[in-house]
């Protein structure tokens, strides 16, 4: 039996855990095993256009777990602006604010829970890409002891490359993985093969007249039915790639998406995809 | 029953499977679904010293297959000169000719076996970052016509990031993936935390002078019972690694490390790992 002050005090066990984009084919064996270990899966209500995803981490919980075994308890999402307007800096402190406010609200519902609760977190992709899992749960440990642990899983930059079947990589070069605001002003071709992320606007369009023969490899929705891929020299695809992501979005109410962006040849006389 | 011009014209299936680091929890679901289609696996013969790598493979094929469901072909790896010395221009052309003796080596071995037969290639990680296979399945197709499809693997980016649990990118920032070979010519505080693949040299060292205040996560074997991890001021912990690398390798014959820089604020004044 616990009293209030030792459940305060008791150290929260949290699984971090990657599941890939959706499909529950994507799942590790040891992504399975740690959701096996988790009570209460907490998942973050970003409303109705998101509710599918919600509905995409229940099927892979009906797919691998004993029905009863766990339970998904939702946290309200804090209000978040529109911040595709803003600067960088204003930009940075809408996120900071507003990871503060979500692990305030994280942490109010982990510590209402038994103490002995495992805590799951089921993060689309890996946790280490792109994705805000893991420093909300830091400023949770702010609030309440935590032991955390954090399992990869398939990330939206390998799913697009293998759905395409190519390697990221030419031979001896770098890959670079950017996002959608970054991508015109730090573009270079000694950067390798340039993987977007968060791109919302494909942003590669400003790098066409600068770079007429860059090679686009796009894929939205990744590993769902509702999968698209589309490639080829940008000029010649980034139309029919723009009504394509429009398509998906009006039809699924949301689209991810992310592309490569490479040259046919590197600046330095090798080929990308030469054997 | 098919003549002998039959079975050389008939398409050749082959399944390239990212198998992540070893662990056989590392694969997942879509992974061991297509493992079960494979009749023959092709391994590369590495000598003595990478045994322990087959073995693993073998392991890995225990754990989710049935016995006597599949084989193991070894394929004799052409000789490959050491290339630490050399410049770019002569690593390419070395790297270009041991890959075209290679795929010869396995169009060889392929087109002996029944037209039928599924091929497998168990790929270390992800056959996306700095791996050969996809090109070397690629040069085979110019001999016989084959049909390939890639499965998503953990990679050591991935898995060195979950085992230290951190997020790779900063909040808006990027990632770069890189060699050892380019790592010290092309490292700049705006290429976001750096990942390092295939350094054999540690060459992280060069840049200690440089940038004092670099960040390392470093890891060896990863997801392996031989396991090392360490992280820390670059400066303080870079002997240390460079004893502990050296002690895997004597231990276990073999070493594979990968390591993430990154600076503690990153030059525009954002902190990486602030929430």
């Amino acid at each position: 039996m616990s009293s209030p002050s030792a459940a305060m005090d008791s150290v929260r066990r949290i699984e971090i855990i990657g599941i890939g984009l959706g499909s529950p084919d994507h799942l590790t064996g040891q992504a399975v095993a740690a959701m096996r270990e988790v009570d209460v899966f907490l998942v973050a209500d970003k409303g109705e256009v998101k509710s599918e995803l919600v509905e995409l981490r229940r099927a892979v919980c009906e797919r691998y777990l004993e029905p009863g075994s766990y339970r998904f308890v939702t946290v309200a999402d804090p209000e978040r602006g529109p911040d595709a307007e803003r600067d960088r800096a204003a930009y940075r402190e809408g996120v900071d604010a507003w990871h503060a406010a979500r692990a305030k609200a994280y942490a109010d519902v982990i510590a209402a829970l038994p103490p002995e609760t495992v805590v799951g977190f089921l993060v689309w992709g890996d946790p280490a890409f792109y994705d805000s899992t893991i420093r909300i749960v830091d400023a949770v440990a702010t609030y309440l002891p935590v032991q955390r642990r954090v399992y990869a899983g398939l990330s939206a930059v390998q799913v697009l490359a293998a759905e395409h079947g190519i390697v990221l990589n030419g031979i001896g070069q770098a890959i670079h993985v950017t996002t959608g605001r970054r991508l015109a002003s730090e573009w270079r071709p000694d950067l390798g093969t340039v993987v977007v992320m968060l791109d919302g606007s494909l942003h590669c369009r400003e790098l066409m007249e600068r770079e007429p023969e860059l090679v686009i490899h796009w894929g939205a929705n990744l590993g769902l039915p509702s999968q698209q891929l589309r490639s080829g020299r940008l000029a010649d695809v980034i139309d029919e790639i723009t009504d394509v992501r429009a398509q998906v979005r009006a039809e699924h109410g949301w689209v991810m998406d992310a592309y490569a962006l490479s040259l046919p040849e590197s600046r330095d006389g090798t080929h990308q995809n030469r054997v």
